[in-house]
């Protein structure tokens, strides 16, 4: 398939610049998964394409990376509001989690993906049970996605990863490299020693990523520091967990030496500022973590505590949540605000050819309408982009090179179907733990 | 005319409520200006109606109050991003703002109000210059608001409060009292006593709200305590402000005793929280504001602070901002977010009968849908309502009985237009502030 990208404003992404780079009058040409030329129109080599999409205008950028989220508790958005954390997962989230089966899982994750491909994310990074399910619904809808079987293990029984290495080696590069998948254990506080030493080595051997929650909470914190003797970080890196590529989601309560144990380490941290705000947890230090030389890419957590998939709405929050708390307004820029959007969590995914529009990349590409009256004038794009858009202005969602959103139209999902399916599961479920009380 | 609002569901809104209260199946019914039916469909009496208006199941709710904001200033959006208060006002907005003139002022204000109807905003309370034009536009798009020509005086000249109470006089009351007038001190910074002084006579004798910058900064209030050897609310108690109805914006510097003294004096709060944590200005204690019984009300600022005016961002940031900065994920509710946003600002406009979808009530309405991927299955939609809902999902706004934005199309405004005047006039305004330099 070969699909020429037209009319556009373009920016081929940000890695580590000051400024975001765009171009006007843009071309992009796919052939296939790759992107094969992006630039200025006038600059073009001839192209013959299948399908020529017509950008209105629009600005066409890297799809977003959701770097930490539990896709299928869409189908538990917005219990358990307002409670404190151990209320929320004990009285609200736990109960309900415990009567979750195959097809509510699916049901959640294809609703998930629905809801991320609208406002433009085109892959995540996800961390939850019935995995097999989650992976089945990224390889039907065209997504893309690393995927880990949540590991829990508080008596050393360590029963719990024999699925989460079955599952590992399923599906690791499957759906044309579409999915990958990590080792995830949850965190130190429901990890042994004994279990987190054989997912270092099962890592070793399959050469994966770790995927885990870090002083998400005050009391993580503290716990681990009682449990251990020292601080999350510094525990995993005597675990010699940091020896691999590791996504440390949250890391809200880090000091000093634990940011710059993780900078030294090259983790990516993946913050989560509206799930850290909601659920009362903290306003992690980003700003001093980017000076310290962090990867930081952005999450949405599960939308249980969210209470959506919009990662417009992280984009936004993240530089001035970073200012506000800081009582500095020159902290976090536009331009590292949309790299930890894209192209730190793309690499944080194990590709090195993703999160930019480049000739040899993959076409993980959106399409943002500017010509909404909350853009206008368009005095600083820049700034609009990450001020100013809403998640709604996505006009278009590629992956891999395939549409899989297109103006109010999903290619790979049957929207009303998607909806009408997680109500029924969503319904069951409650019932089923309603039935339990 | 008699409009019939059928197909919806309903929240007549919400006070002092700990919950925001539903009716399914709900009809409203308008004749002119005003709500004669509101509740459900099966109670409601016989109504012959010139227009009925099918919601297709979405929320029908009051509109949204933008307490505080500066709306021709949507010509300035995103200039000066990331800069210290002091360079972005001394070296981005106030040389710019130097070149406005009356029709620079009319288009950025027609845009404001296209932003503001299409994500649901019925009601605006605005402090500016070139007030005229800006009540013109609020005049022609059908729009309802409180208006005030911000009063400037460093050097007991008092020259400003002419245009200010010359306007005042004009416009209060008119429109079918869609337009109210304030007088508009900017802040006691920016103001001597001897002019504060002629407001609170000024206000008494025209019986009028006075709106206020309070505390916006911390160096706003150290720097009164320099000037005036008390803090801001203080210093409006002495002289004698507080006998007005005040709209006091920002409020993010305030100890017990000043939040004390503004829930004595029934202070309307307006709590702009992405301009504060954008400009580094800081956190508001929002919450310990509602617990001393202050109305908190909510506001965008302008958008060169936001850089939009989505009010469903605010609604969205207040409770979790409070939660994080807390600590205590409990504090604030869906409830009290509403009010903030709806019937505490529709009575500090001044109304007693604004706010509500009530009989006998103005009809400021909008309806919401609350089918898409990113609400559902609405297990919890007061949870919803405030976390998972988008600017976007406004379908409908009426103001004072009259559709002003419907599905996409706007009655009396032509957004074509009013995005071109708008991108000449900025580009116009930018050519002028150049030239200078």
């Amino acid at each position: 398939m070969r699909i020429c990208i037209t009319n556009v404003l373009m920016t081929p992404g940000v890695t580590t610049q000051k400024d975001i780079p765009f171009i006007q009058d843009a071309q992009i040409h796919i052939v296939d998964h790759l992107i094969v030329y992006a630039g200025a129109r006038t600059d073009a080599p001839a192209f013959e394409a299948d399908e020529v999409i017509d950008g209105h205008g629009g600005l066409a950028m890297p799809g977003l990376c959701n770097m930490h989220t539990h896709t299928p508790m869409t189908l538990l958005r917005s219990i358990g509001s307002d409670l404190r954390l151990e209320r929320w997962l004990n009285d609200a989230i736990f109960p309900v989690e415990r009567h979750l089966t195959d097809e509510a899982v699916r049901a959640g994750t294809d609703l998930g993906i629905m809801e991320m491909l609208r406002f433009g994310t085109t892959s995540f990074n996800d961390m939850y049970m019935h995995m097999d399910m989650v992976a089945e619904g990224v390889r039907d809808s065209g997504m893309r996605a690393m995927l880990g079987h949540g590991v829990v293990d508080f008596d050393e029984s360590c029963t719990d990863l024999i699925p989460g290495i079955a599952f590992a080696k399923k599906w690791h590069g499957s759906s044309n490299d579409r999915i990958r998948v990590s080792l995830a254990p949850h965190s130190e506080g429901a990890t042994t020693e004994k279990v987190l030493r054989q997912i270092k080595q099962a890592a070793d051997e399959m050469d994966l990523t770790v995927h885990i929650h870090v002083s998400e909470t005050k009391l993580d914190r503290n716990e681990c520091i009682e449990r251990r003797g020292v601080t999350p970080p510094h525990y995993l890196e005597q675990q010699g967990l940091l020896e691999r590529p590791v996504l440390a989601a949250h890391c809200v309560w880090l000091e000093e030496d634990e940011i710059e144990l993780f900078a030294k380490r090259n983790v990516t941290i993946v913050h989560n500022p509206i799930s850290n705000l909601k659920l009362a947890s903290g306003i992690a230090p980003i700003a001093r973590m980017l000076e310290s030389g962090c990867k930081i890419a952005l999450g949405t957590d599960g939308v249980a505590s969210n209470n959506n998939l919009n990662m417009w709405e992280e984009i936004k929050l993240m530089p001035m949540l970073q200012k506000g708390n800081t009582l500095d307004p020159t902290v976090v820029s536009p331009a590292q605000t949309i790299a930890a959007a894209t192209s730190v969590g793309a690499s944080a995914l194990g590709y090195d050819n993703l999160g930019l529009i480049k000739e040899g990349y993959l076409a993980d590409i959106i399409i943002v309408a500017i010509d909404g009256a909350h853009i206008c004038p368009c005095n600083d794009l820049q700034s609009d982009l990450v001020y100013s858009i809403q998640g709604s202005d996505v006009q278009m969602t590629m992956v891999d090179g395939k549409v899989l959103y297109h103006e109010g139209k999903y290619t790979t999902l049957d929207p009303k179907a998607v909806i009408a399916r997680a109500k029924a599961e969503a319904a069951l479920l409650f019932e089923r733990a309603n039935n339990e009380k």
